[in-house]
């Protein structure tokens, strides 16, 4: 097996970009690479289990872009620049088909956003793909989600709730170009790193969005010991929702608030800081909507944009929502 | 899933030490962390898998030490100095006993080594663990597999074979006491990191011993362009061998030689070097055994301590033995 696997790792040595801050690549017991003075690291680490985390028929492209992109999202939500990753690919046979798409979907993504592959394991077993990854940042710029203050204003990238429609609706014979672009967020997530950069020194907190917006800014919340208050009519819905699903319906509000997976986004930022927000709206040409504050105290207030209180679906997220 | 999985990290927040490079440790979207100037940092990052790499029923505390261990043998075999590790656990269920153990194994050689465990993702799949592990050493001083030069003398550290040993003779009711040993430098391999920091400048080429000496021997001669002559007789044997199989038997090379999951280093050194090499051995206390000499050319030529060749058993790794 070891052979066989050996050969797995040619479909990834040659598949990221130069990078001279990599003394040392793949081949050797550890890869070596340098660190600018005045900058910190920023390290995370994610796993896809097929069954678990996809569907196992995934389109192996796409979960090459995924497992990267997953991880590169926690990066931009820390502002940091992506530099190095290394793949951890448990596989039950060596099916070269399937690694050439796989290495496909990784590597497109790797050069696109600058991070250099620079080890990995590749191992026998059930389908597991674990990604690390690293990304630079001047010291004590990065973002964190602690530091939300009471009256910051709170705004998330993009539309949100596409990918819950994907899986929602995935055998459903509905709108099929709307769909089709729900699925299109679903399989190749885009991380918001420039967005990240552009936030540095702005945002006072921030994360991005893989549980769904409510459990995500929850975490935020308890990170800075505060509240928030929110109108779930502000929240931006991708734009596909609105072919999908009409406003009166549970989803048009689970999707969105509970359905994970987006990979947006969410920040905070003082009030008064509400034009630099824009300009940077403007510079990275990603849409930042303004759709709640924070507040003393703890736990989410959902409102509609009217005022009265929302209710939660059967989404799951019941818990998330303080009613007041 | 979530709730039950968050309680897992919980097991793992306050096992390992305090750094003061780190700046941000679990419970953002990544940690942050510090390089001191000058220094290089090496990444590892090793799978092992349930049913492939280690028997399910496996102490859990024993996988806990290992799935650590083993990546920290990459560390020494760089020369590096073990700082951050982070670790995604796949597991089937939220077993509290299980995590319990494992994080016990974990977190014993965590603090030994002075890493800390900065960052993780929790999973529900068949039992897969990951870990990276990051070291910093001295910008230029780092040890590779490259480097070795037709003359230098070969070394191992330690004893070889054990772990083959205990693998081999798992169900067979021999002398227990030295079944025992061999069964412990299975379960809880020590990494050699010590050693490998002290072989800084003085190794021409390191490589730690997971594969099996002569494919890892093997190796290091690819990465250096060369070959190496190498007595089979001079390799040394981890002391319990010789109460579990007589010296005729071809499992009294084929344990040491192609065994595995040894975690010893094998290093190369200028000839001239011999007494540094000594003075290494003994300020480390760790037993440094020379074997072999690195030759032009390529491929590994075994010999026995009379001059004749060595004909490989059945262990499977005739194909790293050039006969001459």
């Amino acid at each position: 097996m070891a052979g066989e696997f050996d050969l797995i790792e040619r479909y990834f040595a040659h598949l990221s970009p130069v990078r001279d801050d990599l003394r040392l690549g793949i081949g050797d017991d550890a890869a070596l690479v340098s660190v600018p003075p005045g900058h910190d690291l920023a390290i995370a680490v994610d796993t896809m289990v097929a069954g678990v985390h996809f569907p196992v028929d995934t389109d192996p492209q796409a979960i090459g872009h995924k497992a990267l992109a997953v991880n590169l999202s926690d990066l931009a939500a820390m502002g940091a620049e992506p530099t190095w990753a290394l793949l951890a690919l448990t596989l039950p046979e060596a099916d070269e088909a399937w690694l050439a798409a796989f290495a496909a979907g990784f590597g497109r993504l790797a050069r696109e956003s600058g991070i250099a592959l620079i080890g990995g394991d590749t191992t026998q077993g059930p389908l597991t793909i674990t990604v690390t990854v690293h990304g630079r940042v001047p010291a004590g710029q990065a973002l964190t989600r602690a530091g939300a203050q009471p009256g910051d204003a709170i705004y998330v990238s993009g539309g949100l709730g596409a990918a819950a429609a994907a899986l929602a609706l995935r055998e459903a014979d509905v709108a099929r170009d709307a769909l089709q672009a729900c699925r299109q967020r679903l399989d190749y997530p885009e991380p918001r790193l420039a967005l990240g950069r552009a936030l540095r020194g702005l945002a006072s907190a921030a994360i991005d969005i893989s549980d769904g917006l409510l459990a995500d800014l929850g975490h935020l919340c308890r990170a800075g010991g505060v509240g928030a208050g929110i109108d779930v009519d502000a929240v931006p819905r991708h734009p596909a929702l609105a072919q999908l699903v009409a406003r009166d319906d549970a989803a048009w509000y689970d999707w969105p608030l509970a359905g994970g997976d987006d990979y947006e986004l969410c920040f905070t930022a003082p009030a008064a800081a509400q034009s630099r927000v824009e300009a940077v709206a403007e510079s990275t040409g990603i849409p930042l909507t303004r759709f709640g504050e924070i507040t003393p105290g703890e736990g989410l207030v959902c409102r509609h944009a009217d005022g009265s209180a929302f209710r939660p679906g059967a989404g799951g997220y019941q818990h998330f929502v303080r009613q007041s």
